[in-house]
């Protein structure tokens, strides 16, 4: 049987995310690779109560009937309350619509401004989910100008701008460099976004994990009319409930609900209202700085591991917030080759390559630091600066392997 | 602002069965509109068990962390067997594909195999939901000539079959006919599709929903290598929930699993182990019966009524499962407008026109049955036949009117 295949299905490679994912559920690999958020940092106990609550509310028809496609009413009230209030923003309940989980948001945003061929402006390098979900709708990739503070807005003319039917922008901490985008920067792009009616999709999953708490202004925040924000729970509650959330212009959200409805319907009703229960009297603003601190340890212990081990031909950023780390090795050192030998040694990251629209860039990996204990996180660095530094001495007495 | 919409969202128009789902919410309408599981079918006190199990199992942080995009395995596993032992099929785990909820199923189904301008075949009428899915993809449809047993296998010829990109068909209790395809035509279109390469997806969410217990032969059983089968919990469990799985050759599975993972990355962790632990010891061979017996009272309830107030100009098909009755009226009667009319006297259906891909009828009507209560499918019924005995006096009176 030979199935007739879309061209979007025949282009389809297996993901290098997927494999490496496969492999760090061996329990004795030290995985640097996924992005998972610390089992430690789940509200457990929470969940549990929210769960009771919804049993003896006799809440529990609603929660396994059909529901509104835009999400759970009270959830989207309590997100336009509490985004409006920690961004100094205004944002109605009806610019709110509950996705599953915020890759949807991107599937959904792809569907709804991609054409074949439609340019999308992209950071250098970029969420590899991001590209994943747009790539299905055959876009053409424009890959900006950045350094270690994110894009240079600088750098973007305005034809490129106004060409453009959106820039996708992680602004904090952002996956998979780490970095955060800076307050100048920030201004100069809303400015251009606005002067070029460039739509901004800016994707905030990390923006929470701020470990001094220093939240620098949203690009909604700088230029509402233009920007799609994208939220979600998974770093702060938990990425199995699998609750993210779109906010924009209520007209482009109506087109993006009718998208969402051939989609999935909608996002499961019970998920939506034990999240509800958890956070509606204030729980995060407790449970966040928990996992702020955490992260940051972990953070700073593998800053610390990098320092003492890697040769000086490594380089890295340092974080303020976030998930990862962005480590450059030598030119020569292809992190994929190296990945393989890594995991013999029974230690894990994402090659770096995996991240680049355009102009693929072989010696980087991104290293993530939430998932393991910091004991581990000194042990795996280590394996890895001894891999590195043998591949170093190789490579410099027989360059011709190059 | 102008967003830079992609040519799919443009045409998107508003949903015919979003707004009426709207008018069904409120208490005071008798709906035979929403095509809604009864709620008192919701095993809830199994749900609360599931829920307390996982709890007290440590099963917590599996329930919330990020989980594979095929779905929990356990549940993989469990499918696999009991849709083998039901349907005396031989389904391995990896070709079984858990969605979050089976409208996904057909996102990712028209992802997968369309492309601008494919031809796909459809029932006359067919699923709306189906084709809001398909439609994102630009194809060509051509629906297929059908009958009260649903599609004529002799009518379609070999070339259009083998043109196709695949034929969408819903073979128990159709939505919105509540039609069942015989024994022989499963046959004939079985050998059809085997014949000429032809991809059947069969969407079988009512399939367990036979009154009689009188299950016939899946097209999967069938024609396995040409059939991918799409089932769901949303009529037997829980809608709510938002859980349906996809059974295909494992190599397309593949391609499926990374179309998902574009889209949502997984179906909730939770939602997947709840439902694992309501069913896992055969919960659902005892549960299935009392849907039917319920589903079976109120359908009698409804042909009942039917029989007793509905003039003889009107017919309507016998169903022998589901949730479907499908009414012709007469040639003249706009059922959209008898809609407006209706809700005005507190009643609510489904205009036949939003169920056709082409040529459109605009004088039938979907009939729900499953969420009223007895007592009510009566008095519905009665207030819809007067409006349609009204209109036809009407009509007769002053054909210029049409």
């Amino acid at each position: 049987m030979l199935w007739k295949l879309s061209n979007r299905a025949i282009a389809l490679k297996s993901s290098a995310i997927r494999e490496i994912l496969k492999i760090t559920e061996q329990p004795d690999v030290i995985s640097f690779a996924g992005g998972l958020p610390s089992p430690n940092t789940f509200p457990i106990q929470e969940i549990k109560n929210a769960f009771n609550h919804i049993i003896t509310a006799d809440e529990m028809s609603g929660s396994l009937q059909y529901g509104p496609t835009e999400g759970y009413a009270p959830l989207r009230i309590w997100l336009a309350e509490y985004l409006s209030r920690r961004d100094h923003t205004n944002i109605k309940p009806n610019q709110v619509l509950i996705v599953t989980g915020s890759q949807q948001a991107l599937d959904l945003i792809g569907k709804a401004l991609i054409d074949k061929g439609s340019k999308v402006l992209v950071e250098t390098p970029t969420y590899l989910g991001g590209l994943q979900s747009f790539t299905q709708y055959e876009p053409e990739y424009i890959s900006l100008e950045s350094d270690e503070k994110g894009i240079i807005p600088e750098k973007l003319n305005d034809k490129t701008a106004s060409d453009a039917n959106f820039m996708y922008i992680i602004p904090n901490f952002q996956n998979p460099t780490g970095r955060r985008l800076s307050l100048e920067r920030r201004q100069q792009l809303a400015e251009k976004a606005i002067r070029n009616n460039l739509t901004l999709v800016e994707d905030d999953p990390y923006g929470e994990l701020d470990y001094q708490g220093h939240r620098l202004p949203s690009l909604y925040k700088l230029a509402p009319e233009n920007t799609i924000y994208l939220g979600s729970f998974s770093k702060i509650l938990a990425p199995g409930l699998r609750l993210g959330y779109i906010v924009a212009n209520e007209k482009l959200i109506n087109k993006l609900v009718q998208l969402k409805q051939a989609a999935d319907l909608h996002t499961p009703s019970l998920t939506q209202r034990i999240a509800y229960h958890v956070i509606k009297d204030g729980f995060l603003d407790n449970h966040i700085p928990t996992i702020r601190k955490l992260y940051g340890h972990r953070c700073q212990a593998m800053l610390k591991a990098l320092q003492k081990y890697m040769p000086t031909t490594v380089t890295w950023n340092k974080p303020e917030g976030g998930m990862f780390i962005w480590i450059e090795l030598p030119k020569n050192i292809n992190a994929t080759e190296l990945l393989s030998e890594a995991i013999q040694h029974k230690v894990a990251f994402v090659p770096g390559e995996t991240f680049f629209a355009n102009a693929i860039r072989t010696n980087c990996m991104r290293l993530a630091f939430v998932t393991v204990p910091e004991e581990k996180i000194e042990q795996g660095i280590k394996i890895l600066a001894n891999l590195i530094t043998n591949w170093s001495d190789i490579l410099e007495e027989s360059p011709t392997i190059m």
